[in-house]
């Protein structure tokens, strides 16, 4: 029988490996749908490993598949590999060669700790009773994301479960959080032109002023929210830009206006679309203008199935402290693990990465973001217990993973 | 040839007559529209003096006919009868007897003052070119007014020209206001009732929140003289009223708003008219609300013709010093005179009635609302003036009224 | 040892004593803070049963002490019994008889069962191992409520754990809904008056428009859900009234709103507190107008102990079929019963109490409310339950509850 | 005696030169501010003529005096002769050789003509009684304008009366329109940076949201026009730019408004100033959020005095048929002219340059604005009876300007 504990120590013994990784990752950032070169590392990495393995699945994704040496469940785990437009500002020696690419959310230590993972287990494979599908997705940062292309390309073929971790700067090193049902927000986008009629700011009276109206929207828009939306549904409606006008005393043709939505539920959305609309072409018709009107769905709420979280809390809690393993609210950003769950069961989870000897303590997509390595370990301990308990290969017995970091 | 300065004696000989006359008629106040009484006294005086008297002319209006005694062209003078519902609040002898009304807009200056006038015409009608008709008008202060259906019912018949005057107390005794072109205002009115769909105060979602829809809506409606209307135009929208629920914590069905509108030109009217429905319906449809819109055209702008204006301007610094005659700027209040102007060329003008000393400071429709009474003389010689230079009778010569008015 | 199902028997055979007992009360209902025959009744009924009664406890509420026959804990159970200000215009023989007043909530059903309960364990007191609280609580449907004073008077002295329940319309009988953490909102209200300065509807520049501003407040209003709570926190800002203005042509002085506040975090109510102060002060100061403001607060958020939570599940659903107790979401309505759970552990349940058949389909506070006598007999045999296993005198075996109310 | 008929004989004599100085001028138009060669032209021109000249007159400006041969008054005629930032796109021979300046609003047209009236007026000058001042004014398009400066630097020294002109595409050639009192707008500009606190679109509560609150204030600007300025008073307030985010997902730091202002009375403009700083300062407030704002003076409203306009109006009837001459309304436009008439009398006045054959229908400001060139020979008639009439030197006889017209 496979001993967790045996796996574990294994890990961190190839820990050092992974930070190199991680680091090299880091130096070399690609931004979503541009990667070549991380693609390429992951799928050689894998293959030395002897794993079976596709790459420009869905387009840039890679996918190595381990084969147990006996028949069995199979089990999928996922890290996102794309980096974002962000001027690295830390001062690391692996910071950013790259100009203006930066690694501002974590995934080059989501990639570098599953492959550690890969690398573990690869080396226990003949124990194995089933299989395990090591996801390696790009383009996670930019809609339609790369999920969506993966499993159309079969990345979830034949798999029975999947898990997926984010590092999580806001909570500290040592900490997970787990969450049921929804666990990050639908993420949907929207343009509005308005387009009234020009003309000189002294006369005001032969033109239909496209800024007045476009202030009147977001006003409006603002109830939504307070108004449409049951109050037990948390919903977001944000405008994030608003462009009009080039003189001061020219009151402008067009204005525009960009902006965003969060929600968790379908029915939200569908409200929120459909008031968004409805606000814009009255509130246009009753000015004289008219409006072009865009409304982009963007990924799903992620939506943890309750049996696969309540299996990462319990495992989690054997890894940790009880009192490190909470239930955490619902986060409004987007991610689009939420394809996956639609076809299978799983949970996605967060792993701490807050540090202040370290400076870990900025908010992602922040200039100066980074995280304690170590959660890569956790993560890899997590996945593993996650794979044996899955895979009834392993005796899910093993020390507090706080010590072990401790050593480290 | 007739003496003007001899029939300003004959009004000064009359004025305690007539200062008698307009206290009756403060005591006994009758609403716009309910005038008995007062309409009888009228009769009864120009019958007396031997004029031809109609009564009940377009429902409760007196019309006096002066035939001079040689033939010539006919001009109208008009006076106003009728009362607020008001309550008196003066501490004086003459106050109103009758709870609830009171004569708070002079009508009663105006009409003691014009049967002065028509008692000492009627002693020199032999030598009149021409004929006089005194327009005794119910029903000024209520839309729809008196004035058209005695215009209708045949007042203006044979008119050629018609003035009419109004005591002010915002001016001093002893002044006069005329102006050219548009002088009072187009008041229109409107109510909208919003019909949203009510519910609990907790659960927005389930409702059509009719008063956060009637606020909007208000605010929309002030875009109508800020971007819609010519800037040179004077327009106002006004929301005089706002009513929506009965209990905190319930949202209503409805929301009601009543307003008034002013303006000077048609165009400006039917542009406010659409606007304020336009905006309406637009509105209630983006909200899933619907609306119930009356606009209710009152009385149009009072448009002096110039020639007209003219002659009062000159004829007023005859009888007064020259600084004491002014070009006022229009009044946003309306009267229903400016049918008449529609009609026949003329002029409508605004005498001084204020005077500090007798408390007669308060703006017109105030509970303590009064005027100076000399207000009469003034306006009494100013018509007499005006009816012999028309009909060509007079010298046109006389002394500064205000020497008159120091004796008296 | 207890039998639970004995007591489930007795309790059906006082079945129609409770029925009759529930349409007394529901033909004689009494106003919060005006309960005079009302307790007179639950007061006689107690100490007919021999239980120890205090009277006009925090004013008006009624609190019987059943001492078991052997040393125990102590759990108290709630009930609220006052009526509404809404005229019943249902067609049932037991209709209210004093007009204008309704119990349109259910509080007589709640109070007849609790006597039930009360009447039935009183029976078995020898064999109970600690102490029952019955507490008859006045004035839930006005706030600052009953439940304040009557703790501050002592009925919670020596309590160890409460439940209470509510029968509920809009759930079909047969049915319990149960919540953890948040169930019911807090419940607070506020007013304000704007004073600008009011004047002639055509002449706004010599005003200061309160009805213009007090749109705008309403419209502003909406931004404290929309932007200023966090999106994953429930919270409600509703204004119920908007009055200002008595003639179309005016521009009032003042505008009058008022309206309702729902959250269940105190943080969230201060937060929402200080921004209608925030919003209220500064957009008067932008239109030189003032403000009195007032925020008053009402019933903090009902918010159930977790262990007591799932002791009450966990009973129902050997009470009931599994599938007909169900976690709900957390109702927007309050409830003073957040003050119970404030001071000891404890849940707050919803019983259903809708059917068709009987028409009993009408909302709460609704003319036509009423609902399924027989969730007396489902709250009744949960109470029991909980005593039971509370005081652990019972066996915790019974025969599902729906059976018997198809017997009955 | 000096004939007018002569003069205006000579005028058309050198039309020519002035057609072809005008299109000279036109080819190189010279930005505000930035005059070089065009002043150079001019100085060069009157220096020809026999004129003192001054340049640099307040930096740029040059002044002509011509002394006539007598003593006696003193009166001034202004031409300004600045190009706009416009890229020419009229087809025509004498189109725009600079690349995105031209001139768009008429001012070679009114350099040229002045020039040929000071080319006229000085064959006569031992003929003349009292002296002409030719101020030829830069800058006028742009604040703080050229006219200041020139009266500080002393132009208006010893000056009686002052006159200008502005050639009007919108009314056609052998029109002039006229007006008394306020005729062409008081302008100025305003900007407001409001400073919130920026965040991720989905936590908008732990944000000041800049975007929202600039909507807001935008709304409130509209009721300084609807409430708070006289509506007997021409005034507008327009936002011309609204800039605010970069990123649809991204609460935006800071929000920034620009915006132009309109009114005729230095009461208005003060009135305007101080709402728009006290609705933003106070609205930033209530948000929490600070604003940065300014507002800069424009040039006065131009007040035509009454006398002068008279003499124009009466001057120009008899140059063109009576009906040609129009008292037209206030233009909401600006003109630094008015700093003139703040300290002579004096009367700005507009000579139509409309013709639908030559194309030249195009609003001022446009990239093919053009006027009908024979607009100089009406300004310039005008200005030679102006001349003559004030210096008593004419005989005021003259054929109608439009037989003129026709013959050239």
């Amino acid at each position: 029988m496979l001993k967790t504990e045996h796996l574990f120590e294994r890990l961190h013994e190839v820990y050092p490996d992974l930070i190199e990784l991680r680091r090299d990752l880091h130096m070399y950032p690609e931004l979503s749908f541009q990667e070549v070169n991380t693609p390429q590392k992951i799928a050689d990495y894998l293959a030395d490993l002897g794993l079976e393995v596709r790459t420009g699945v869905g387009g840039r994704g890679v996918v190595g598949l381990l084969k147990g040496g006996r028949p069995g469940k199979t089990i999928a785990l996922r890290a996102d590999f794309d980096a974002l437009p962000i001027q690295d500002e830390k001062e690391v020696e692996y910071k950013s060669r790259i100009p203006g690419v930066m690694h501002a959310c974590g995934h080059d230590i989501h990639t570098a700790g599953l492959l550690g993972v890969a690398r573990v287990l690869s080396e226990v494979r003949e124990e194995l009773e089933g299989n395990i599908v090591f996801i390696h997705q790009f383009a996670e940062e930019k809609i339609p994301g790369g999920a969506k292309a993966m499993i159309e390309d079969g990345c979830l073929d034949g798999v029975d479960v999947i898990y997926g971790a984010h590092v999580w700067s806001p909570i500290p090193i040592g900490t997970v959080g787990v969450g049921e049902g929804p666990m990050m927000a639908a993420m949907d986008s929207f343009e509005i032109e308005i387009r009234g009629k020009g003309g000189h700011g002294a006369t005001p009276h032969l033109t239909v002023d496209s800024l007045v109206l476009g202030s009147q929207l977001v006003l409006q828009l603002q109830q939504i929210v307070s108004r449409r939306v049951d109050p037990l549904k948390p919903a977001v409606v944000t405008v994030g830009t608003f462009a009009a006008g080039e003189a001061f005393n020219i009151i402008p043709d067009t204005a525009k206006i960009t902006g965003t939505v969060r929600s968790f539920e379908e029915s939200v959305r569908d409200l929120i679309e459909k008031s968004i609309g409805q606000i814009t072409s009255s509130a246009c018709e009753g000015a004289g203008a008219s409006a072009h009107f865009t409304f982009t769905r963007g990924y799903p709420a992620v939506w943890n199935h309750p049996e696969e979280t309540n299996k990462v809390e319990e495992l989690a809690k054997k890894l940790l402290e009880e009192s490190k393993v909470k239930r955490i609210a619902p986060i409004m950003a987007g991610e689009d693990f939420s394809y996956y769950l639609q076809k299978v069961p799983g949970s996605f989870f967060f792993v701490g990465g807050g540090n202040e000897e370290l400076e870990a303590t900025y908010p992602h997509h922040h200039p100066r973001f980074n995280v304690d390595e170590r959660s890569m370990l956790i993560t890899g301990q997590l996945f593993i217990s996650l794979v044996l308990d899955y895979l009834s290969g392993g005796d899910a017995k093993q020390k507090p993973v706080m010590e072990e970091i401790s050593k480290s």
